[in-house]
């Protein structure tokens, strides 16, 4: 199959003999239709459905690429990551493992302090050099958007420098980039434990600069008793507000900070983690339509044993989202496919509600779902073409990569 | 870095300028040498060590891989793969999650039943055919050996079809492929119940005829109430120990029929699974020198609670192996870089305890311990070379793949 070639203005490029997973909203389970194809034009999507039912004038003069049968979803889409980091911390995970506790892994220097130095000591172009063979295993898999948080910068200067690394993998590589300003990850060692004093200077001085240079589409924040109170974070919120961002939240992931109810509060474009969420949370962000993002990786990933109210969210009507929160402290996970396996084997995600949680409701937790996430007409061209026999294969395997093509706006 | 020039007989290839993890029985932890070289002729290696103790006369005229302070580690074994399968499980998986009980699965055709259905409909052409991707994915990873079970054939012509797809497997592919016959495995239809009748037929028609064709390297059975009870395992052995084929045994995986004790009685070379043994079943294992393989793909695919006794195989000097089980049914995985991720994060096991795991210790689990699984003179020179800064990134990551080239039998 042809993947390479570039279309001309106005051409059309059209994927037939396919089946499709559309993951319309408005169709059934996967959306799915059987001797399907899409049509593209400018890298917008210009037909998915049916074969039989698209017009004869599309494929006039088109360009076509037979899929001799195989699956088509949306590219996937992975809507947590903080994929901009300096090193990683694997010497700390040895130490674990042998058995040093958490006070001996930071008098070694463990712990995020040491995500912050490494960070601050890397140039931008290194940031971006570590960086792409990360965003390069994830892109292996079908990813077509990614949203990358700053946030082990904590400073001005260093903020700015991991969100335009993060704006630089977007040029490097044919992926669309969205980027979340998280000063209000942890506090910096200069802060000298006064979490009042940083977050005025988060939500006073940094967002505001780093929002007039256009480096941040969103805005998050760490609620959480080893990071910030809901009320520090509510002011780190109405900053965001007060520069026209939408925020979102790390919630509830250790404790039940009601960080849920937080972020609907603030119509959050979704709150993420979610272990110690109460049903008042999942009932606030469905009435506010704010989107759960599940991350099972860091959940397996430091032995978490509470898991996300997942029956909660069903029954109140809350959309889920499911992403990697790829990360070097807690989550040094580099593949969707296996993030989808986790959702399903340790919360009992459906392959249904997996694969939506990659595509569909991971554009909506980026504000992107008018853009991307679905194969319908009006859409970016953004697809994965599987080598499979049916979705949940995609779900079912661990470690094991079917894709055969990728296309990102429409080529 | 060259990997593909072919050596002629003689000849000597060396690499230098690397960091070795050599896994030597003898050397303490990983066996690392800094600042260390290999040299290998007609496949083996004649050196490895550091490189200023080297011998002049080895780097005269040898071809000079210079690996630029890279890792270099023992090519990874797989040592319990039932990678010969046809099909794919993932619709019992859709069906477990979506609420399906045992009993409506196994009604809609699932279960162990629908692998030997689909494996006996599938020809020996069409195994290696859908093998071969399974193989690849490891061997993407630095797989240079790896060991696959019969057992889905449960009759002579599909056991046999089974261990000959195997053998092509190797042929096709530049790696080590050692095969196991596993009659003992379930019962298949037509036997309607009658496991006494089955054994009987495994051990003293379809054994002793498998292995007058050379096909199968060793004997395996599943010893366990939905399998076979250890009394009919003995007979399996018996039969095998009359072939000359050394044994092993899926052993005490959902209770504890004290598998691990009958695997020592016949001098396994391993025991596997052992979720349920007990302190007699590790003392036993010890004395008889049988390695315990760790299967945590299975205990995680499967949501079992019970872990192995890791502590006990510590404490009495069992050796551990670890390997992906990759099945259909309970443990679709391939991948042997999140096996160790696995085996650490679920049982604790150490970055050193991993690493050997998937070397050394699954080298001996296949009674291969004199050819290969260490950096040592006098073996096969298999090598993976690794793009990392630190050996337990190799455990600590998820979904990611540093691999930078694999060296098979010095190629
Ligand atoms: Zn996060
Ligand atoms: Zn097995």
């Amino acid at each position: 199959m042809a993947g390479e070639s570039k279309s001309r203005a106005g051409e059309i490029r059209l994927w037939r003999n396919a089946r499709l997973a559309t993951m319309a909203d408005s169709a059934a389970g996967l959306g799915i239709v059987e001797d399907g194809a899409i049509a593209a034009r400018d890298g917008l999507i210009v037909y998915a459905g049916p074969e039989r039912d698209m017009s004869a004038a599309l494929s006039q003069n088109a360009e076509i690429v037979d899929c001799e049968g195989r699956w088509i979803t949306p590219g996937l889409i992975d809507c947590h990551t903080h994929l901009v980091h300096a090193g990683n911390r694997a010497n700390e995970f040895e130490m674990r493992l042998a058995g040093a506790t958490y006070e001996e892994v930071t008098r070694a220097g463990g712990g995020i302090v040491s995500s912050v130095k490494a960070l601050r000591a890397a140039s931008q172009q290194e940031l971006v050099a570590q960086s792409l063979p990360r965003l390069d295993a994830l892109i292996a898999e079908g990813l077509t958007t990614i949203e990358v948080k700053s946030g082990y910068g904590l400073d001005l200067e260093n903020e700015k420098k991991s969100l335009r690394a993060a704006r630089l993998l977007g040029e490097n590589r044919p992926v669309t980039v969205t980027t979340t300003f998280l000063g209000a990850h942890a506090l910096p060692p200069e802060a000298k434990g006064d979490k009042d004093a940083f977050i005025d200077l988060v939500a006073n001085e940094i967002l505001p600069a780093v929002t007039a240079d256009g480096l941040a589409d969103a805005v998050d924040g760490f609620c959480e008793g080893i990071a910030f109170s809901p009320e520090q974070i509510s002011r780190v919120f109405d900053a965001a507000k007060a520069a026209g961002l939408p925020v979102k939240l790390h919630a509830d992931q250790l404790s039940n900070l009601h960080g849920a109810e937080l972020a609907a509060r603030y119509g959050a474009l979704s709150a993420d983690h979610l272990e110690y969420t109460d049903e008042a949370g999942a009932a606030a962000m469905a009435r506010a339509g704010t989107v759960a993002t599940i991350l099972p990786g860091a959940y397996y990933f430091i032995r978490e044993t509470k898991k996300p109210p997942i029956g909660l969210f069903r029954q109140h009507g809350v959309k889920m989202a499911v992403a990697t929160d790829c990360n070097p402290g807690t989550s040094p996970l580099t593949s969707l496919l296996l993030t989808m396996n986790m959702a399903a084997t340790l919360f009992g995600l459906t392959v249904d509600e997996c694969l939506a949680g990659v595509t569909r409701e991971a554009a909506r937790a980026l504000g992107l779902l008018g853009r991307t996430g679905t194969l319908e007409a009006g859409k970016s061209a953004d697809l994965a073409i599987w080598d499979i026999e049916r979705p949940a294969e995609l779900v079912y395997r661990m470690g094991f990569n079917p894709l055969h093509a990728r296309i990102w706006r429409g080529q």
